[in-house]
């Protein structure tokens, strides 16, 4: 069982105290599974209490015997109700906080109006982007766990290879990758921030189907299995000269990847097989210009301004109305995590060790989606790739 | 793909209204995945307004084509952003709403202040106990959905005893299972309303790692793979002698049933076998306790009482500081709907064609967890159970 030391935490809390401190934050009180995980190492329910200086408190509802196991931090105490938290901080000499960061982007409603009759005459503060900008810059440590889930990652993709074949459907092909992957130690369930933001493993899909839109904020969709979750693989049979796109998510001891490799039985048509070639372009345009102080949203610009002048301005990512303003997303502990190589994000800038995953892809409706998807991390002098699978357009 | 017929909606949609006017309500606004799939037939990003009076009009970000061809309303109209909600209602003829019923349970803060600003005026209230209020109850088109659910958990269930052998680990057991119910259409994302619930198919676990218990609300934890996500199967291998608990969620078409099963190879220790033995028992006395008119606390009580008196005060439902105030929890388009099995529930009801898992355990530090779980519906004279599967122990 990997614990995360102790180092990695002190690191992350003093980085957001620092920014805290710019915010004139007295404290910031963390609630939600991923946050928690990030800054304690746990995800028992609780809160933690973070000040502006000094060390966090973990106030641990449930289990408590687990969460001093399994968190690195100093100071843990029982918490019985949220009532209590006042108390608590006054018993181990915290004084009241004037100010307090929460995360307002996850919060509902009615825990925020609970823990706003807790802790009267508090002025909360959004610390949404405070903790996303922390979370966005990675140590080693967690980049080596990432390079981790790229080894499940690369074997998912080995697998598809031996699994696709024609006449089998899309659900086959998704469960037999789940599988593969659950049984190299993928935990399962993946972590997204956005309200109503689902995922389950990813996509498997094939041909007409991988070109389906949907609800989410994803540049595919697919049909998926009913319309409760209308997202990834359907019983749609694969067939000859189609695309098989395996957009897959690995996720390890917390920390994840995202890929996405092309397939295809016997041969492409050669528009599909063309735009899958633009797509690797612009993915090269991207290594030659991400580096350390790079806006996030420049990199949109560029690329966005190449697919178009390649003649896919109503087909990259995604056909028509259902396009998203989006190539990239950070990864991490979550999916959906700063930076967004998106448009409009031009004030925000590439620092060091951030990481995440570009996913330039193009949709045809009625004949399928093609694109190539890897998560990268930022070096002093450029991009380099944690996935690492082989990226050319497998042919069957 | 089965679209949720437009006669379901109707009920579900008039059977609000009438609670809306009970509550002075002038309206309903829904956003989240599983209040729209129930109340739209679709889970396309948008806002679902529903007046007390006359039809829904489903305002649909994205992606509008598909909302059309999965949802049975009448009226949906694309939208492009929260702010043109106040002028698309007044293009459709209705009125500006003063009092707003919404998901504040669900809501993230963030979200409710966007459309704080876009109602301005509006007095927001919390329609969450009506929402769910409403959804408790089935129709026979639902209760049908959730026996093809239970055909899939039966599948699981006799998966698991071909698959449990000595030494296999906890994992390969919940990987196996999950591939298999996958194969049979099982959608695998499976959906939770508490804030920070998350859940992957449910548990597979053995021996002392089935007694540790977690963050959640849930009377079995599992180590789980590691701290991120910390519960469910590990890596320990499955020994003779212990026992071994499938515990999962079947989902399909939008809808679960949830299902306990016990295993052992060779033989139980005969306190974990009697154990099993007094949880049928407590079963038992549900099934004659529970009608159309009984109070969920007050069967929960019951219940407590008897495992009491069976001896398992301090290991029933958890054991000591984990044990939990709930036996049963309803289940439909989410895990965790009403009716609460649980403490303190004494003015709530069961209605006929509710529908709940009950689930009583007893945990013992150090050995292991063992217990039932079947999901039922209410019928006029009593309860009529949907999971199947054969009950006894299942000595492999």
């Amino acid at each position: 069982m990997r614990i995360t030391p102790a180092t990695e935490l002190t690191d992350r809390f003093q980085r957001l105290q620092s920014l805290m401190l710019q915010e004139s934050l007295d404290a910031v009180i963390l609630a939600q599974n991923a946050d928690l995980f990030y800054f304690s190492g746990a995800t028992q329910q609780g809160l933690l209490y973070i000040p502006v200086d000094g060390e966090p408190l973990y106030l641990v509802r449930r289990d408590f015997g687990r969460a001093r196991m399994e968190s690195g931090l100093k100071h843990l105490v029982p918490l019985r109700s949220p009532r209590d938290l006042p108390g608590v901080l006054a018993d181990f000499g915290y004084a009241t906080p004037k100010r307090v960061g929460l995360e307002l982007d996850v919060l509902p409603v009615a825990f925020f109006r609970r823990l706003e009759k807790v802790l009267t005459g508090c002025d909360f503060r959004d610390a949404t982007p405070l903790i996303r900008g922390v979370r966005a810059v990675k140590s080693d440590y967690e980049i080596s766990i990432m390079k981790d889930a790229a080894l499940i990652a690369d074997k998912i993709h080995q697998r598809a290879a031996e699994v696709i074949r024609e006449g089998i459907t899309d659900l086959e092909l998704a469960a037999e990758l789940e599988f593969h992957a659950r049984k190299e130690g993928h935990q399962g369930y993946i972590r997204m921030r956005g309200f109503n933001s689902e995922i389950f493993f990813g996509h498997a899909f094939s041909g007409p189907d991988s070109a389906v839109p949907t609800g989410s904020d994803t540049p595919l969709g697919g049909m998926g299995l009913n319309p409760s979750f209308a997202q990834g693989a359907s019983y749609k049979k694969i067939r000859p000269q189609e695309p098989v796109l395996v957009d897959f998510v690995s996720c390890f001891d917390g920390y994840m990847v995202d890929q996405t490799r092309l397939f295809c039985i016997g041969g492409l048509d050669p528009k599909l097989e063309k735009g899958f070639a633009d797509m690797l372009q612009i993915q090269q345009l991207l290594m030659e210009q991400a580096r350390p102080g790079v806006a996030w949203g420049a990199i949109y610009d560029t690329c966005l301004q190449a697919a178009r002048q390649l003649g896919y301005g109503e087909h990259f990512m995604g056909a028509g109305n259902a396009r998203v303003s989006f190539i990239g997303h950070g990864v991490g502990v979550e999916l959906d995590e700063y930076p967004f190589i998106a448009r409009g994000f031009n004030d925000q800038l590439l620092e060091e060790k951030m990481t995440f995953a570009f996913e330039p892809k193009v949709v045809f409706p009625g004949l399928g989606a093609v694109g190539i998807e890897n998560t990268f991390w930022v070096s002093g002098d450029g991009l380099k790739s944690l996935t690492y699978s082989d990226q050319s357009l497998r042919i069957l």
